[in-house]
């Protein structure tokens, strides 16, 4: 695959964690050092740093630079560590994921217990290229004759430390030459993922990219522009029930209603089987202020009223017309599928 | 019903004619003078005045004051006068309606005819304000039990010079004494209508009001939150396909998903029986800036991507579980309702 022209988390050979600060796209491209927990808690609480895979490097790293200097009572140190970071946001299960797998490490101990959870932590993140890498090849086998692809949120390679997720089968089709697709971006409201940060990957590719404001989808697709759906996950259940960013439910309706085919990749980090189903998917819920002030001169609605903000839906797995993962398609019963390929 | 705290529209006894300029909102209250046919058609492509029914009454009363000066050959002034008004905006009915209305008293002629278009213009308003009280009582009676309503943009006070359309039974049931009634208002992107607009009006009409992202719709109805949807209309086909603000037909496949009514309520100047789908409705397409740019602080998208920005999108009318207009509630099939009202 083509190199990209971004770097959304690095640990430099001196241990210095450096993310791309999303907040500041499409407008500025700038990179931040994060040196402490606190750093990394409140760059993933505050999304300078989103994505369902690229939380789970990001917290990889994160966890490894604050206990790097810790010398007494070690173990318990990582648990604090652990806890904290896995408080910064609770629908993505790669976040605790990661953690996880972190832990692990550090219960094992030994002297050289440093040096092995920087292993893990460059393990996870060479891990999250490989398969984004994988979910494009797999994904791309989908796209067959199609040419309009509708994206809701980011889901590619700024959600990750490779391609992307969602993503990933457009850089497999530009890679393999495909000047015919059409990639058309929900704004995402409220806090525009789709117009600031799909957008401006998929314009970088070099892909022919249209942005929308999310109530347009029905419009696009009844207008004949869309011929499918690629859309992240942020966890999903053992049944195949999705959580992924608020609205992608919503599309999911419109795409059955459609008859249009609805895909979401995702790498089988992502899949917690500990669920049985969706209702069991804890949702995020964040500030009014984001809906009514933010990016905004003036705020946006009147004083005293109440406003929602989920940051995620549930897709049921009905509306799923597959799961692409790193590991193959997965088409339903999902249950049996995913079951198998997290097993296998 | 209760007098508004607003007045969308007014001329005054010297012929001064006002508006509530609705750009402002909901941070300032402000009322502007339109003195020239210029100053309608601007205010109408701005948006300063907009919904579908006062653009009729605001035409109505443009139309006059900018035929009211005219001496030598009067006719043709008028004609000039009603094709430029009927070219600030394409999908509303109601404009070239009111137009055509005003056109026929002045084809009428004789010497007083500036007197009986004034008469017309106010005649126009009148029939408005009471047309929203009918359709408030007719759509009152599809409330019953339900507390939670959704809508979309702004079909409310402020869409009309009375009390709305999708709107008017909400003020209906609020003037009934009930209270248990939680509005919820799609923010309605790009141009914020419902939070600028309905939540600005739903709040200072003492409503429950919640503001949600457009995306939101559906978890909104799948939390068990919305019990109907009401919407207005820009234009009715003779088979009952309605176009209105971009989202609605996205809102109606939810509801329909979710098994939740879906209302459109609006006058029946509002039905074009000489168009016979929906596939026949012209749409706007207006500026990318709109979905770009325009409140933010900052542009929200890369330089350089394209833009869908259509400004309004089609129901189909197997979507629609009854229309609500001032003679009455029609239930599909809509053909024959629609005409028998229309005839009626």
């Amino acid at each position: 695959m083509r190199p990209l022209p971004f770097e959304t988390v690095r640990l430099s050979d001196d241990g210095r964690l450096c993310i791309l600060d999303q907040r500041m796209l499409p407008g500025r491209e700038e990179y931040i050092e994060l040196q402490t927990a606190e750093d990394v808690w409140h760059a993933i609480k505050d999304l300078a740093v989103r994505g369902a895979p690229l939380i789970g490097v990001a917290a990889a790293y994160g966890f490894y630079i604050s206990v790097k200097d810790i010398d007494d009572d070690f173990l318990a140190g990582c648990r604090k560590v652990r806890d904290y970071l896995d408080s910064s946001r609770p629908t993505a299960v790669n976040l605790s994921w990661a953690l996880d797998r972190m832990m692990r490490v550090a219960e094992a101990g030994g002297p050289d217990v440093k040096v092995r959870l920087l292993a893990e932590a460059r393990a996870i993140h060479r891990e999250d290229i490989s398969m984004t890498e994988l979910m494009g090849r797999h994904g791309y086998g989908l796209i067959g004759p199609s040419t309009g692809i509708l994206t809701h949120c980011n889901a590619g390679a700024l959600a990750t430390s490779g391609y992307g997720t969602a993503l990933a089968p457009v850089y497999a089709a530009l890679d393999a030459g495909r000047t015919d697709l059409r990639v058309y971006c929900d704004e995402t409201r409220p806090l525009l993922q789709g117009a600031r940060l799909s957008a401006f990957e998929m314009a970088k590719a070099g892909a022919d990219t249209t942005v929308l404001t999310d109530s347009m989808a029905s419009y696009a697709m009844a207008s004949g522009l869309i011929d499918l759906v690629f859309v992240g996950a942020d966890r999903i259940a053992a049944n195949g029930d999705t959580a992924n960013k608020i609205g992608t439910s919503g599309v999911a309706i419109l795409a059955k209603h459609y008859g249009i085919p609805f895909y979401v990749v995702a790498p089988t980090s992502t899949v917690d089987l500990s669920l049985p189903s969706g209702k069991d998917i804890p949702i995020e819920q964040r500030l009014p202020e984001e809906v009514t002030e933010k990016w905004y001169r003036e705020r946006m609605a009147p004083e005293g009223v109440k406003v929602l903000n989920p940051a995620f839906d549930v897709t049921p797995s009905g509306l799923i017309s597959a799961i692409v993962t790193e590991k193959g398609v997965i088409r339903p019963p999902f249950r049996e599928g995913l079951q198998g390929i997290i097993d296998g």
